[in-house]
């Protein structure tokens, strides 16, 4: 695909990002189920049903652009995933364990954030309003996830140290 | 590298960011030959040096823990670069590849960002006053450089539509 305007750069990181939720969609189960803490699998499955809706978003962007809903492999997310899967892989220890997955997550969170921000810059200056929207929806629940991400690594920090 | 405590989880992810770091540092040099902006070149060579003295903080830091500095690979970082590095190649329309460039080097940021807030809560933890405040400096410097290149994103938004 050759990328000669905004509008083709919009289209292809909109690829990007879809093929990146759809590997988050399909990893979480595993992060849930690795998760010790309670907590913890509980927000890896109810941002499991958020994804799925930001899934059904980013589709509804493509039928507004008019094009096929298509992923590119995202290479960033592959490598986020693989180290998240190390992590859930290699530490034995409840706590060690949730304070890896909890820090992995939040890198996923993070790249998600960047690509959002950047794709509402976007689609307000081609005047995607409706895209836009749907963008915008999409980046508060994740960074809502993140701060939630965040409580939950104090609070396994202050398990640990009680 | 068996992870069996807090410490060999700081010490492994610290390996991590300092493999991202010296990957960054790297990189950079390709990436302000390829932006068009004067002033994105300028943002790329600046955060080149910042990036030297935070690998240099990354090396104190091993050294506080009596630990050899060492890089694992961050597999994460490597496939944030490799998108980077097809957006430099694939886009030749002037302002289409510094919007392009912008938004990778967001992805950068980020995943830096959060990389030194989960280090800087485990050196909390763990006690470790001064690796914590080094570590602060650096999170301090990618989150105004993030800011830098939000702003860099808007300017040149507004470029192409003026």
């Amino acid at each position: 695909m050759a990328v000669k305007s905004m509008n083709d750069l919009f289209l292809r990181t909109l690829k990007d990002i879809y093929y990146a939720e759809k590997q988050i969609y399909k990893n979480l189960p595993k992060m849930a189920k690795s998760a010790g803490s309670k907590d913890l699998k509980q927000a890896f499955e109810k941002h499991r049903e958020e994804t799925k809706q930001q899934i059904e978003r980013l589709e509804t962007i493509f039928e507004q652009c008019g094009a096929a809903a298509r992923a590119i492999r995202c290479e960033a997310m592959d490598g986020i995933l693989a180290e998240a899967k190390e992590v859930m892989e290699e530490i034995e220890d409840g706590q060690v364990h949730d304070a890896g997955i909890l820090a992995a997550a939040q890198t996923v969170e993070h790249y998600e954030i960047s690509r959002y921000g950047t794709l509402i810059a976007w689609a307000d200056q081609l005047g995607m309003k409706d895209a836009s929207k749907l963008l915008k929806e999409t980046l508060d629940e994740e960074k809502k996830t993140d701060q939630l991400l965040s409580q939950l690594a104090v609070a396994n920090i202050n398990q640990q140290a009680g």
